[in-house]
């Protein structure tokens, strides 16, 4: 390793590492450009009535989206490593109706309004790798959509124990009766 | 009107003139090249278990996405005009758990794996028009996700009527009360 890499975070640089159609250069230069930020547990990225600047994609930790209504917490998603988090909002650039906050300390890359275009440009190979992930990580929401919307919240339960087992350590209880759709005593 | 327009598809034509970036001249290369397929009502488009070889974008009518649970038909979604059909299968290329079949007579266009590299090596500006596409079509599924899990299904029947009025009219009530998670009689 070069003085040069060491420039780049280490978790950015881990998953550029997972795309064989960048050589070690093209990492470097891309890794060099992507701007990384740390947050704290309970750190806030986005508040309801905010018009979102900002796009993010989780290297490391937990975000959780959650909407308050009649002064609950209702949590509708958790993003974790190698998610893009919901930014319904951000392409709109209409008020946020969710919080985004961090239910562990994280790591994400973010993403501002106009700057993807700048980097298609520059690294061509980014627009194929970028839409492969937006259509994989749509279909898994679809998928997780449709799964909902046939399960009962214990079949959601255990599906979320296959699916995302690591969640249920990392994450409050009531958090996640909330995402289920059960209440914590149930 | 020349003679060349009429080989192509008028809703196809009219879709395509959404697109302020494309030319005329550019509407009209790529749109004969897309292949549309029109399906009647009751058609079926992808069964649970097959391996789908295509995926579908709505130009007109109406495509119903369901799972069969215990011999009963459980609806996950409406695909109408201008949304692309899930094919969370055709990416990864796994037997489909759904079925999709068109609620209408239905004109869809096709897409076929690996065809849309060879579309944008030609046409390079549907690189970005796709892009923008498929992030708001992902983001209103996110939307449309954290709203499901956020309300009962009376609030879910309100904001259908709301968001998606027409839908009340153009399907049978109880695929609609399937799809909110109400029983037909409720």
């Amino acid at each position: 390793m070069n003085s040069t890499d060491t420039l780049i975070d280490s978790d950015l640089l881990d998953f550029l590492s997972g795309f064989p159609e960048l050589d070690k250069e093209e990492r470097i230069a891309i890794g060099q450009k992507i701007p990384v930020r740390e947050y704290k547990k309970g750190d806030t990225l986005v508040c309801e009535g905010e018009i979102p600047s900002e796009c993010y994609f989780v290297l490391q930790g937990c975000v959780r989206q959650y909407y308050l209504i009649d002064g609950e917490e209702k949590t509708t998603a958790f993003f974790t490593e190698r998610q893009a988090v919901a930014a319904t909002n951000f392409i709109d650039q209409t008020p946020s109706k969710y919080y985004l906050v961090c239910v562990e300390d994280a790591k994400v890359i973010v993403g501002k309004i106009h700057q993807d275009e700048e980097m298609y440009k520059q690294f061509p190979k980014l627009v194929t790798i970028t839409r492969v992930m937006i259509e994989q990580d749509f279909n898994n929401t679809r998928e997780d959509f449709a799964s909902f919307i046939t399960s009962s919240p214990e079949k959601r339960y255990l599906d979320l124990l296959d699916t995302r087992p690591d969640l249920l350590n990392r994450v409050p209880q009531h958090q996640i009766a909330s995402y289920l759709g059960i209440t914590p005593n149930h």
